[in-house]
Parts: C-alpha cells; sequence; structure tokens
C-alpha cells in the first residue's frame, strides 16, 4: 500500500505534466513522463505537439546516464511501433530504466499492451492501470476516437434554473457570469473543433475563437498557439446563407462550412476568403450531422465542442451524436415563453433521456454541471 | 478562541436537541438547552409542544440543586415575559446560572432583547449571536413570522435538466426517485401546512399527508404526532370543484379549501366532511393568493411548503409570495414540448427573476438545490 500510494503521487505530477499540453497536442495525446531514482525526480517532460518529441524520449533526454535504474511514470502505455517518432519502449529499455509505472493502456491498435510486453520481455517491471480515470478525463477524446474513430462531442449549453438558453425573442446575453464564461474558453481552447448552426452565427455574429487572454487564471500559464492556430470552427448551414462577411471568417483558413446546398458560386466565394466547404446532405435536404461527425474524426479530430442553439443541439442529441453535456446554470428564472435547453420531443415519460452527472463545479454565482449522455 | 470553540462544540449539542422537535413545536420556535458545569453536560432537554415546558425550564428540572454555578447554553434568547410558561430568564436566575450563551436573538417582539436585559441584570454573563445562522436555519419560518407577520413559503418542485416537471399529457410519474420523494416527507413534515391547486387534486388524487414511515431514515427517530395530527392541507380550488370523495379527505379535520365561489351548498358539503372552507377571491374571481398566505400567518403557521402544479407555482411566484425554492433536479431530459417549472411569462432578460442558492445536496441519483427568491 505504501508503494502504491507513492507511485500515486508521482502519477499524479505526471498527471500536472501532461495537461501542461492541454491545448497544444492536436491529434495526439496528452502525456506527461516522471524519471525518479532514490526518491529524486530527475527528469519531467510533457508532449507538446505533433511531430515533436514524446514525453518519455524527452526526460529520457534529460536525464542522460543517470536514467539507469530509475522508474519512469508514464500517463499513458509506451508505444511499441515506429510511428512519427521512434517507438518509447525500446528507449525506455535502451536507457536502463527498472520499472513503469502507467495510467492508461494505449488504445491506439498499433500499441494496444504491446508497449508492456515489450517492457516486461526485457525484464522491467510494470505497473498499470493506477489513476486510470484521471488518465481518461485528460485523453477521453483520444481514446473515444482511437475506439470508435469518432470525436468525443461535447454540448455547452448555458441555462436558467428552470431550462431557458434565451428569451423568446432571441435575447441571450448573459445568461451566466464571467467566471463561466471564462470557463468555456478553456473547454474551446481543448477542442479540435467547435461546432455551431447558422442561426447563431447570423444572430450573434460569433467568431468562436479562443481568446487567452479570457482563460481561467489557471489555464492561462499553459502553452498554446491560438495567435497561429484556432480550433476549428465548423458552421452548419443547410442553405449556405452565412454572409462572407460574417465575422467567423476573420479566421477563415480554420473555418469549415457544411452545407446540404449545391451553390457553387457561393462555395468559392467562401473558399476564396480562404473556409472550407463541404455538401454533407442527408436524405431531407439537411446536413448529415452524423457525417460531420464521422468527417471529424477522420481528419482526426480528438475533442469537439458543440456551441449552439436549442435546435441543432436538439437534432444533435436525438441523433445520438453528443456524448458529454456541459450545462452551465444561472440562479435566474427565465420563465416558461423562453427558449428551451433543447429542441426535441419527447411524448412519454418512458421515452426520457437520461444522463449521468460527472462533475457539479461552482463558477461565481453560477455552476456547471458536467453529464454523460446515457445511449 | 479556545473559549470560543468549547462554547460552539456545545451550542451544536444544543442545536441537535432543538431539532428533535422538528415535526412537533408547531407555532412556537425549536429550542435546545444544555447545562454544563465543570466540564460535565449535567442537563439536556428540547421544546417539544406548545403549552409544554420550555427547553430551559425542562433543564433545569433535570439538574435541580446542581444547576448553580452551571454555563447554560440555549439556542434562542430565553423568554423574558409571561407567556403560557413563566419567563425562563428568571427561572435560570433563580437557579444560580453563572452564563448563558445563546445562537439567536427572540424576534418575538414581547422577548427582543428583554430576556438578555433581565439575566444582565442578575449578573449573568451573556454571550449571543453563535452558530445564529444554523440557528436560523432550524426557526426561519418563525423568525420570519415574528418579523412578517406571514409564514415562511418554501415551494417545492422536481424538474427534469431541462427544466421540465411533467410531459405534455402531464404525466410526471417518477421525475426523481425514492431518496429525493421521501426528503420531500421531511419538508411537509416540518410545515404547519401544505398548499396545493384543484388541478394538482383533480390530477393526481393526492392526500399531501406525511408518512413517517418513508421519512428519510435519519429524521424517523424524532417524535410526531403524525398519526393524530396532520399539516394543514391548503387547496387552491376557485370555482370549488374539488370533489367529496378526493383523498384527501381522508384527513379531513386538517383540509382548508379555499375559493371564490360563494357556491354555500358545496361548501356545506365539504364543512359536513370536517374540512374548512374559506372564500377568499380577488378581483379577477381567482383565490386571492395573498390573502391566503396572510391569513396562514394569523392562524400561527411558520413553515408553508408549496406542492403544485407549475400553474400555481407560477402565479405564487409572480405575485412575490415565495421565499424558497427546494428544486428537486433529476439527471433526465423530458424536451421542449413537456411542462415547465413555473408558469410565468418574462419577456426580457433584464426581467428575469433572480434566486440565491444556499444549499446543494446529493439525493440519490438526483439532487436538491435550495434556493431562495430574491424580492
Amino acid at each position: 500500500m505504501k508503494h502504491k500510494s507513492r507511485h500515486k503521487k508521482y502519477l499524479k505530477k505526471a498527471l500536472r505534466l501532461a495537461a501542461k499540453g492541454m491545448f497544444t497536442t492536436g491529434a495526439n495525446p496528452r502525456v506527461g513522463c516522471l524519471l525518479v531514482k532514490n526518491g529524486q525526480v530527475i527528469a519531467e517532460a510533457y508532449h507538446q505537439r505533433v511531430g515533436e518529441p514524446h514525453a518519455e524520449a524527452l526526460a529520457l533526454q534529460q536525464a542522460g546516464s543517470k536514467a539507469a535504474g530509475a522508474t519512469a511514470y508514464v500517463t499513458l502505455e509506451p508505444c511499441s511501433h515506429q510511428g512519427r517518432n521512434p517507438p518509447c519502449a525500446d528507449a525506455l529499455i535502451h536507457a536502463g530504466i527498472k520499472r513503469v509505472v502507467v495510467c492508461n493502456d494505449d488504445p491506439n491498435p498499433l500499441v494496444a499492451g504491446q508497449g508492456y510486453d515489450k517492457l516486461r520481455n526485457a525484464g522491467i517491471s510494470v505497473i498499470s492501470g493506477l489513476l486510470a480515470e484521471r488518465g481518461d478525463e485528460l485523453n477521453r477524446g483520444f481514446f473515444h476516437r482511437m475506439h470508435t474513430c469518432l470525436p468525443w462531442v461535447r454540448c455547452k449549453l448555458a441555462q436558467s434554473i428552470d431550462g431557458r438558453t434565451a428569451m423568446a425573442s432571441g435575447e441571450s446575453f448573459w445568461i451566466t457570469g464571467k467566471p463561466a464564461r471564462s470557463h468555456v474558453q478553456y473547454w474551446r481552447g481543448r477542442s479540435g473543433a467547435i461546432i455551431t448552426g447558422i442561426e447563431t452565427v447570423l444572430a450573434d455574429d460569433c467568431q468562436l475563437t479562443v481568446r487567452p487572454d479570457q482563460l481561467p487564471q489557471k489555464y492561462r500559464k499553459l502553452g498554446h498557439d491560438f495567435a497561429q492556430q484556432q480550433p476549428l470552427r465548423v458552421v452548419i448551414d443547410s442553405e449556405l446563407r452565412i454572409p462572407p462577411a460574417a465575422r467567423v471568417f476573420e479566421h477563415a483558413a480554420t473555418v469549415l462550412v457544411v452545407t446540404a446546398s449545391e451553390n457553387r458560386q457561393k462555395s468559392q466565394q467562401l473558399e476564396a476568403l480562404g473556409a472550407q466547404v463541404k455538401v454533407l446532405p442527408d436524405q431531407q435536404g439537411a446536413v448529415d450531422l452524423g457525417a460531420v461527425i464521422r468527417y471529424l474524426g477522420t481528419i482526426e479530430i480528438n475533442e469537439v465542442l458543440v456551441e449552439s442553439g436549442p435546435t441543432l443541439a436538439g437534432a444533435m442529441l436525438q441523433q445520438q451524436l453528443l456524448d458529454e453535456l456541459l450545462i452551465f446554470t444561472a440562479p435566474v428564472i427565465m420563465g416558461s415563453a423562453a427558449r428551451p435547453l433543447f429542441k426535441i420531443d419527447i411524448e412519454e415519460m418512458a421515452k426520457r433521456l437520461h444522463i449521468k452527472p460527472i462533475q457539479f463545479k461552482a463558477l461565481g454565482n453560477d455552476w456547471l454541471i458536467r453529464a454523460l449522455v446515457k445511449q
């Protein structure tokens, strides 16, 4: 037990290191690595960007020959295959690491236990599965994509205590206070894509970019590339109504407009701004939302944030495309004429949808309820 | 500081004693008293029922001559006036108590600081205002009524995360699970009156009685008289539509039907069952809800629980008759066609109503948000 609590202490530190890559690892998982020898931390590193070295490689480089005989605390099973980087399992073996302690198994079918096998075959002791839930939280999107080829889709909603997201007129600024809105920046920042609907773009002329200066204080020190690279903003726009002057095109290189319309002229106009346009119609002539999510999986997006009105959010809920809800709730009553949380018709209690709350968090006067959607 | 923490320790015990009268003190406040001498608790008592001795009197009786030189921990300022019982301040003086430590000042205009004055004039040291918030929580209704002549009105609601209280058809069994429903029994039990609307009676044929065997475990050991005496069930029934066979009349002696109808025949029929009927019309021919609350104040009801549908709850909210909300929320989505939390029209964000959450409590899979309504 004493060993276990020491292992957990170091793994927690490795998890905090991994979290430094929150805004930059892109398609890759967030991974931290700590080398400990004789009770001393001799190296600590985390993976920062696709194409840059893995956490284990960076830590081994830091430790140099001191690595021999050390224990490696790694938040994810070391890779065993030659990818963009040489296999970390081999590097750990060559450095003379004597023990490896890990949170999560690598769900990548190219690794899947082979990292452990390699290490064990070389006589290295392996302990796995410690603090796995915390590791899951860090890389839920990556793990989900490895298992399903789909991104993990979160839907952010801001509501009153009586479940309303805007007045009947559409007025909704602001339901929640600054701390809640600042927290949304964090969820945007860790997402590879943000989905919204054309109605939201037309009503609010929103950019849906991450503003690093509006991040909650504790995340401001994390590295990011938001000046160069914003999450992909995906606008669902069945009839291609988006005006070329929409502010979302201020960072047009990271805008994808998905439509059901074959209007080539309008498409070319948007493409000339630097945006991408994709035609993904369903049989009703609207955008095929499932196809959008599948497409985002193919371009290696791990985490998606939906920030839309109740119509698009309701359609995605109905089509079982949402994995997690981020419900920011304000201590106000907006009344029964105001707009709903989700536009979705449910007729009987037996058909109500179930969610599983995983976190309650106070944010100023508001609170966030994070919940998984039960399929 | 050391003294203060010792005082608080004993006052907490006195508060727990006071809470034993939760279901029985009626119009009176819940009060506990502890006598401590040389670090030993020599007596402990609480007020149980209107007409029975006060907590201080019971504790002094227990201690007998040993009370001389003891410290009395009392949750409420000892009374100084001759009421149904002799003044407790006098009794404490006569017993030779040397110090009195108190949570809340008595807001009763017949006491109002005079209890402290009497004690101090007799050379007794008085410390007041410790753990006052916990004392407030215990006697919020009594204190509110002393200040305003009105009861403290709580509104109990059971909703989905998207703010819905029933399907469009009216179906609503059950939104929340057993632990939440059991908790409602506690709130009923501590209320002097329960208000509901005729629509709820017609739809559910509910009794709205307290079922002691359904109380949460921790409250089952508290004394109660529910077999003999239920909280007054108040049915708001403008047109006197309630059927004499309604199950609420199974304990007709504690039913009050409030109407705007002058139908004497129907009134007499209900009165023959043992129920009371009151005609309190407003200018629109509906029941004057404010008059109902004022009336409950005049019959010395401290705490009222509203358990109704969204129409009555919305009307009471709009008329500023609600002091506190008990919002039981279930992890389900019931959709945008379902019934609202409050039927109330609000047109602009500037006119939204503000609430102040005072407690979040997990109850099985559901959670309770208690909030004050800001006037």
